[in-house]
């Protein structure tokens, strides 16, 4: 499959080496390619992982049959607006961006929140494209390699279309997720519950003082 | 131990008939213990709980030497307004309460949320109380019998009292939750975090179509 995954920070850059490792091709966008190589940090994990290329995000969107949004929550509407829209048609975007606001220092709080999400704002904004909010509640190590984490743990899934979201299932499965640690929250509304996450999430990273943590819902499942 | 459970509604009377089964004393606060008399579903529990005495808020408050905070979260202040600050002064406040605003209709959104919660908002009012948020991330039969969700799962501490929230750990204990469960998330600010996890639980317990779960923090622990 061929894949864009919108953002160059540590998110991005750990699910297009996986995504990569899987036998995917992957193009990652960013604003300005040129300034993104600048970065000594981009420069040698790009030396690291040669099969990724870099490009605009207008680019980067034409050649992803399916978008990852990596971009930074404030930033990811923006990004797309730049991928274009003709690149966006029926594309399944799997959002794992959180609506972080660092304006007022740390910890975050979040924009939106409790009555809209970044999901949502994304699904309003761009109603060509298939929304599917996941992956957003756990460090991107986790993401993409859930057995860092011991015993089973949860993964959460929001969006309107259900072959998308049967699609990412699949990815999901590909990255390791056993099939009863997907939970399927209903559409993009539900997302707002997800991003409401962080701030705790947070707070449990500076408590516990790693990031090889996630939420599991206890009872969820009949094997409980 | 003399507890004053405020607020008459089925988290409050749970958690009072839990006290008693445990061989504390309780008084419930109400504003109008007449008018609170006067509807059937009290009526009927206060028959079978015949123990727990209800009183006004300010005589409740007086009885207690720890207090519970079981109204809803939108009255929380005048409630305890109501139980008069010199009933308050060095007392424990165990606040197991949210913040949901039903103004909007169903689902609540949160008031205060993000950069505020309804621990704060107490423990800044009330300035003389040694407030404790926990117990409010899950239904309140779960609060006082935890077996009820198989496996492992989490309650979370949030306060600024070091001794106050060693008491409420014990308390805790007795309701049955392993000292492993357990998690002291640090001062008060923390429960933000706590009151964010009210949308998904709500989302969840709409997917699950029960109230027997509860979230686990995986990797939390050494033995995880």
């Amino acid at each position: 499959m061929r894949y864009a995954v919108l953002g160059t920070g540590i998110v991005g850059r750990t699910v297009a080496a996986r995504l990569v490792s899987l036998g995917h091709e992957v193009v990652i966008g960013t604003r300005d390619p040129g300034a993104t190589s600048a970065r000594t940090e981009y420069a040698e994990w790009q030396q690291a992982h040669p099969q990724v290329a870099l490009a605009p995000f207008a680019d980067a969107a034409r050649h992803g049959e399916v978008l990852v949004n990596a971009t930074g929550g404030q930033v990811s509407v923006a990004a797309l607006t730049e991928a274009d829209a003709e690149h966006l048609d029926g594309k399944v975007l799997i959002d794992i961006a959180n609506p972080l606001d660092f304006s007022r220092g740390f910890p975050p709080t979040l924009d939106p929140v409790d009555d809209d999400s970044l999901g949502e704002l994304l699904q309003r904004t761009f109603p060509a494209l298939r929304v599917v909010k996941t992956l957003n509640t756990m460090n991107c190590q986790v993401m993409v390699e859930p057995a860092r984490v011991p015993g089973e743990h949860s993964v959460f899934l929001s969006g309107e279309d259900a072959d998308a979201k049967k699609s990412v299932r699949e990815l999901l499965y590909s990255f390791g997720w056993p099939e009863a640690s997907v939970l399927d929250l209903g559409g993009i509304e539900s997302a707002r519950g997800t991003e409401m996450l962080l701030p705790i999430w947070l707070r449990l990273m500076g408590t516990l003082g790693h990031t090889d943590f996630n939420f599991h819902i206890q009872g969820a499942s009949a094997g409980d």
